[in-house]
């Protein structure tokens, strides 16, 4: 509609020249920017005089929405929140765990059983529990190649699959038969002591369902040949602990079925249910109902599948060193049958 | 400051005696509700003006601020969305796969293939491409208990674990030295095929890089035993594809690798992977661009994923049938080193 | 000790002439290679007798063991073997399924339904069946990208992880809560038919426990806007059946629920669980036996577990497709709660 | 054919007064059981004279086959080991760790940091070096619930899944985009100081290439706003470690940056990684090309994905006690896109 006013003299007068041309061929001609809105004001009325276009109605521009942040901030709009989270705050300057800095975990001298009271129980326990906690983790931590966590994360490693996908595909066999023995320990022990039940009662009655006692028995441990893990940890918690009652109940247990046969020792399992009992009970730092739910919950499984996954990548590492090939299950050790 | 009136007559006069008492000990008593807020007024008035009290300041009360999702539909706020998906939409009465509704599905006898090429592809492939894409899932669907895959399968289903667990196990295996070949034989042939590689300058320069060409060689079928399952396949694609360029450059590959040794024939991962890209490129509904993108991203993988996880959860249930115990890898079968 | 003969004449004097040498200087020089053995011995016995060595007592060398496959194939040794498997066998030229080798399966045109009726249920279900599996698959495939399963796999292909990574991220979030609701109908419904409950006894007692009847209820869906899906599946059944007991079961439930409220309907999941174990009743291929096994081995699980891995399989590829970056969730949507 | 003698003398006489029945009778009687064999021997040889039975060729019975694990301990046979593993023997009275048994472990004091050194590096590292490890640990055990991996196993536990399956759908968004800066940083600083880069030449190169510097920049932190946990990390170095040279280096590197902007400072992450090298480095215990595998494995990454694990663990526990029910991500916030 009009020629833009350009840089040069001489340009300026080619653009008046052509603005000139276009009004003398009935062109609207603005001469400035200003000029701009008038003059479509002016041809839109000619255009509607003259029939050419008809007039519709005004239509109201819809506001622009307002951004859903600032919304919030000036209150105007409340945004329901999807997730609730307690363990760990990281909007700040840096991450809390249960409220204490990062930078205080460090200064304070944490340990690792610190940080997990902390993500896990939400308070900072004394430190003869939390060093009981990486005691836990340490005689945990691998138990061989040939149990079916490990196996699986070589077989995986030997398919050269990436650290995360090794340790995973071991940790999904971790259940009822690999790994729950301590928890079941520690639900069968608090059970049997919270109801007052004798050795005898308690051993008969587990055997009555058809259940052998968990945390009793060992392939070769036996009552003159003790578990010298046990007998550590049960020193450790005797010196440490304010009081030991599943500890000792355990014992009188195992006092009962080691008078059947001599292997039905006390094992490492046994020992840290029962003492993890003990650690909760005697700190003082839980309701009975909070350590039904810890018990409920499964926070010895947690403890045994955090331990268990240092073996687990160190037996990926193992592997990867040793540049393993593909692994493939021998034919032979395989018993192909079509009748079952 | 008032007795609210009462039910009965008898009520209602004691209510009256009662406001005339306390009107007369100087209470200021309104008569009605409507009277309550002018009472208050005077009330306070009063108190100002005997200096009991000091008024402040009138405080505006805040805003109720008002809920998402009103304030979005009313065109108030406009809230980022943080995820865009485009392949389902499960707003409706019922979900569409790519526009298409599910009793659509249902109506027009579509197969498994088909679901997944509205999900996948994002379009309708024609039907040949969707029958050629349910018979590689019939073919990869599992290949005994011995490989990676079902092997860890099998020791978590052992371990007592739940089907999501057991499959997962066993899918983790799956990458470049288990299942990896059909995608690597389409990567391969597509690239050399494209830059009009002969049979010669693309195996020798495959050997030369020391890699194998990836769909070529079979543990038991050579040229004169050839692979029925090749046969079938080929069989259907030339009497249903439109073209078959890439399964014919396989050919004259395998006629070349032939010619060095009887058993480098074309095998069911070769013959997939050609046949995929012949897929791709005949039905005419792709750019080249996407068939780039479609290899890139790996498709063929996921088709191999799919159709193994027939096999690794046919692996659980069996498993679980036959009642098997948790399994422990025998010692015997391992080299227990110190020395690497 | 001795020159050895060499080829040509001259080297062949030479050699004497050295010989003849070593014999002058006191050497014990064989002619020959056999001479060899007893030159040995008889300078052996010179040096005893000269008092230069003391000769020991005679060690018999351990004998060679042999090589354990060797060993199996003359019956010398028995291997236990530590599997059992009878789903697929790959022992033989190309795989069989239940004893259906795979060319097989491409010749007579099976369909994935057939192949999941081979490794799952170990046998050829009619075509009935197997087509009604492959509904199931359909109908499962994918329910859009906020369902449990679907975020994770989203969230976990936007942090650039693997196809099989994505995936398993999203499966490991279907249980109790997501997917488990075509289970539980089967279930329930078979556990109320079984026991000639009345639709009465059935939704009244499931409520008295506090559960809600699993496969009734529609967020939409109601008496006056039935779901099509269910149409279709129930006139499918209806025409291609022998029997459809329990779908009949679960409309005469339906008609009771209705009476309660309009939203009530027999849905998608009620309606799939209900007629299939119809599928397994009515094909008189199951003992009473083998359907309640199924049923508790939970192959219902497994069907929405494979049919949702498309999906998921779809959800990473879109992803990867929009390249969109790593997800994080907004801080806004959280409540950091201390006090829980 | 023979009355067995029997205790008293009564049974005796009967039995004898038997036997002479049978004899009168014809019947051939031993008197003893050495007497059977000859007995049998007589009776088949007079049934062969007599016609009654015609002998057949003697069949050599099949021997016996023999049990795997005696043939192998009498040395009869060879089974190939499948498996190889170096770092955890179990075979004994109780599992040693790179030869450390676990009571050692305990009688020591060890910590989590030694059971690591044990398992992944197969050697007991000095004290100064274990601690360092924990450190990590404790920095990298969370960070919130809106980081990827912490949300998908929100998700997952509000699926009422397992403890395992919560931890696993978290971890396996761990990888380049999520949880690998450490990792990262440890590469590149140490490639640019081995091949001593200046700073300048490193940045400039990275930035020629793409790559933001790894473990350089912060959200919060700057020049005058340090990060305390960095400043407590290399406070900690600089009195217990031998030598930081990579930790320098990445000093110097910080300085260039902070020339550039003021919130390009060293962060926990590059911190952690050089600090890492320099213990490698410092402790001579590794050859430069064990380092090299060290870095190429990504035992950084292993640290990383083990002090995670914490969190992951803390966060399934967290939402159990909380109760929350299935997570649905909100349609809202989902752009269901048809375009792409």
């Amino acid at each position: 509609m009009f020629e833009k006013g350009a840089k040069s003299g001489g340009d300026l007068e080619s653009a008046q020249a052509k603005n000139k041309a276009l009004e003398e061929a009935g062109a609207i001609v603005p001469t400035s920017f200003e000029g701009l809105e008038p003059a479509i004001k002016i041809a839109f009325q000619k255009l509607v005089e003259d029939g050419v276009i008809l007039p519709t109605q005004e239509i109201v521009p819809p506001s622009v929405p307002e951004d859903l942040s600032s919304a919030i901030k000036s209150g105007k709009v409340r945004a329901p929140t999807h997730i609730v989270s307690t363990i760990c705050d990281d909007r700040g300057e840096e991450p809390t765990y249960a409220g204490v800095a990062m930078s205080t975990i460090i200064e304070k001298d944490f340990g690792v059983g610190d940080v997990i009271s902390l993500l896990w129980f939400k308070r900072s326990l004394p430190r003869y529990c939390t060093k009981f906690i990486e005691m836990c983790i340490l005689l945990c931590a691998d138990h061989g190649p040939c149990v079916s966590g490990a196996h699986n994360t070589i077989v995986t490693s030997r398919a050269g699959k990436d650290l995360v996908s090794c340790l995973v595909s071991g940790l999904l066999t971790i259940g009822p038969r690999f790994g729950g023995a301590i928890d079941d320990a520690a639900r069968y022990f608090k059970d049997a002591n919270d109801r007052k039940l004798s050795p005898y009662e308690f051993v008969e009655s587990m055997k009555g369902k058809g259940i052998r006692v968990p945390g009793i028995g060992h392939r070769i441990k036996s009552r003159d040949n003790r578990d010298k893990r046990v007998e550590l940890l049960q020193q450790y918690a005797r010196s440490h602990f304010p009081s030991v009652k599943y500890m000792e109940y355990a014992v009188i247990v195992e006092t009962y079925t080691l008078s059947k046969a001599s292997n039905l020792v006390l094992n490492v399992d046994g020992c840290i249910g029962s003492l993890f009992l003990d650690l909760l009970a005697s700190c003082a730092m839980f309701s009975q109902q909070e350590i039904d739910e810890i018990i409920e919950i499964g926070y010895l499984n947690g403890l045994f599948v955090l331990a268990r996954s240092i073996g687990l990548i160190g037996h990926t590492f193992d592997q990867r060193r040793l540049k393993q090939p593909l692994y493939r299950h021998p034919w032979e050790d395989v018993l192909y049958s079509k009748y079952v």
